[in-house]
């Protein structure tokens, strides 16, 4: 028979509902099984649960009131917030020894380097599975399984609700708000969307899966991140016309020693694997020395796969298998977006008239950039005079792409801001 | 520092070569890492290894004579094959109270019962993770990431030579026999490929995932198979034309509490991403009660993967963590193919005239048969009589199928036996 492991739950919104429903399902199944009791449960809402199964739970309206309680193995933290109720009562438990269990994604990316200490200091440890894409255990696997390799790259679509707007954009052809309210109201997207749609969310767990593969410290601030908010339907259109799709990825590698972490979106070639996680679905691909490529694909987000995530990492911790946060061995350097060396998609808005092609490629010429292909589109039905000009360049430096489309954007036939998107290879 | 772990390895072919190099490369950084010594090699070939390495290793020429060997902590069998001299040296090693992580699929299913037996009465754990599907860290995904879930049917490609083979005839228009050869110079196949493409290395991985995902014994038996040897390159092709990929699919499902396990070939809608498993890479999909559908991709074998998995098992076991073998609580019925309700790929021989396809349909009428799809090609170019029709039907029970074809192959105008390949839906 496995040891009793007591659990104290902070939150009970959408995970901690799934976790619970997790415990109790099947008549206790689980509870059984691995032999958990929930000794505490906080929470400002109503649970629903029944009487029989709270009868050995203390049940909290305010979280803080944890600070003053000591009946628990593990406390599983799925508040949210970097800062504020989460952090106070995570470096409380870790104070008190205790073994912590999050799917607090800001939290442990801002505050890595503070946990770690402390999980050192006083030997407890913090499980994090459920910060980073709820479905796929790929903390797991860097931490477990491909440890012994050096990692590559890591590279993946890291946010469920930009994924189902950018999926269902193109399939029902609407555009970007159209699309966000219907996430909304289906609950793909939150009522302030803003770090889904910003990259932001996606960074946040690029920043931690970045720690791990590369062994550094997780830091938000050293990630080139752009959103999808500025997306249009007619580019992701173009795109599958080339043989694309456009996602917001996220990805962390090392070049020259350096690091260089972004999140953005980005064509990739429709038969990589990445290209075809659509919907809600997270999909991460390790590339790796002793085991080449390999891929992910899961659930992102939502309450019974996340829940799932942390329900693993409970039962680990009374495995007693757990995984101390180790300090890097060396400082790696950052690199800037402005060297990255790959290719771009463009779409001119132009006058439609002679000259127009010559007069960019020029400014190609000086910078050193050359195009791989161009699709030119007259907007005839409209009667107007415009053309739309849609280019893929061969590899060049992002800091001379921006030189000239600083000139070519200033010359007198353009008539739009160019739009531009990298495309990653991925190769 | 972690404490020292010293390892036997038993048998340096591919995956024991792998298994050096992986803890000598960048030098020694995962032996120093981990804390890991060779104590022993047991090997009939010369080491391609440094005497500075070897300095606290004693080699044998002979892998018995690991059996009046006692200094090690976990013994390491790359030997393959499911009895012999693999079989002792584990069954030897649980019994002194070592740990054993093996890449032997045949064994390991084999003697599934009696290793878990032996394993709990001697407290000793035996790690596998490199049996089924190098790359993919299937076991522990199962084990310790969706133990809490109801699995609903685990299924993939497990055998990364057949899996070449069907890629590489449909990309090149080869013929099955062709591709072998090629695979055998490429080193993707084995000089006796016997069991790679008869489907029965695929089974021995499917009985072990179906034993862990279900909590049943192993049973090779209990499977239905079939191989690819007998694939022909034009229904590749007419698959391709309506939509799918053929991929030798094992698969592992409850049905109204009957276990149901297959190998075969069969067509699968190119949408699913199993479908796009090409190559040498397994993929393998999980379908559960809070995941949905979960999905993995690597390198299916090939040395460096295998050694990954081989790695990962020695510094877990060596973290203290063991999964112990459980005895499953109920025997759950093996439900046989004829029971299969599926939809059917039918490719006829025939003569070429009026009357055929009502022929046909008779039998079909009579079992509950209903088609889906016909496509008749006249095979003009040879100025032959015969002609080629390509049916799929709907969903219908196995049984009644081979009943119709029973029939139909007997026919007057048919004049070769039907070509028949279950389509999978995946949905």
């Amino acid at each position: 028979m496995k040891n009793l492991t007591k659990i104290a739950i902070a939150g009970v919104g959408t995970v901690g509902q799934g976790l619970i429903d997790l415990i109790f399902k099947d008549n206790g199944r689980n509870k059984k099984k691995f032999n958990i009791e929930i000794s505490a449960i906080a929470s400002r809402r109503k649970l629903k649960l029944s009487k029989k199964n709270l009868s050995n739970t203390k049940i909290f309206k305010d979280a803080s009131s944890l600070l003053s309680f000591d009946d628990y193995d593990i406390l599983v933290e799925l508040i949210g917030g970097e800062d504020g109720v989460s952090k106070n009562i995570i470096f409380d438990a870790i104070k008190k020894k205790k073994n912590v269990v999050t799917a607090n994604k800001a939290l442990v990316s801002k505050h890595w380097k503070k946990i770690k200490t402390l999980c050192n200091q006083y030997d407890s440890s913090l499980k994090f599975e459920a910060a980073v894409a709820g479905g796929i255990p790929i903390i797991k696997i860097l931490n477990e399984f491909l440890k012994s390799n050096n990692i590559k790259r890591i590279y993946g679509i890291l946010n469920g609700t930009s994924n189902y707007i950018l999926t269902n954009m193109l399939s029902t052809k609407k555009n970007f708000s159209e699309i966000l309210q219907k996430a909304q109201k289906l609950g793909y997207a939150e009522s302030d969307p803003t770090f889904d749609i910003n990259g932001i969310d996606a960074a946040h767990k690029l920043s931690i899966l970045s720690a791990i593969a590369f062994d550094i410290d997780a830091n938000l601030s050293d990630i080139f991140v752009e959103g999808i908010s500025e997306m249009e339907l007619i580019d992701l259109m173009y795109a599958e016309t080339l043989g694309y799709k456009i996602k917001l990825l996220g990805m962390s590698q090392i070049k020259n020693n350096n690091i260089f972490n972004f999140v953005y979106p980005c064509l990739i070639d429709f038969r990589e694997s990445i290209a075809n996680v659509d919907g809600v679905y997270n999909g991460i691909v390790v590339e790796s020395d002793f085991c080449n490529k390999s891929f992910f694909q899961g659930e992102g987000a939502g309450s019974n796969p996340t829940a799932t995530s942390v329900f693993s990492d409970i039962i680990n911790i009374s495995n007693n298998h757990s995984n101390k946060l180790r300090n890097p061995k060396e400082k790696k350097k950052n690199q800037d977006i402005s060297e990255r060396f790959g290719s771009y998609y463009l779409r001119f808005t132009t006058i439609d008239k002679p000259g127009v092609i010559s007069g960019i490629s020029q400014e190609f010429k000086k910078n050193k950039i050359s195009m791989k292909s161009m699709l030119q589109k007259d907007n005839k039905p409209e009667k107007s005079k415009n053309a739309t000009i849609v280019v893929t360049t061969h590899n060049c430096l992002e800091r001379n792409m921006k030189k000239a489309l600083k000139k070519i954007n200033k010359l007198n036939f353009v008539l739009k801001n160019t739009v531009v998107i990298r495309i990653e290879s991925l190769k």
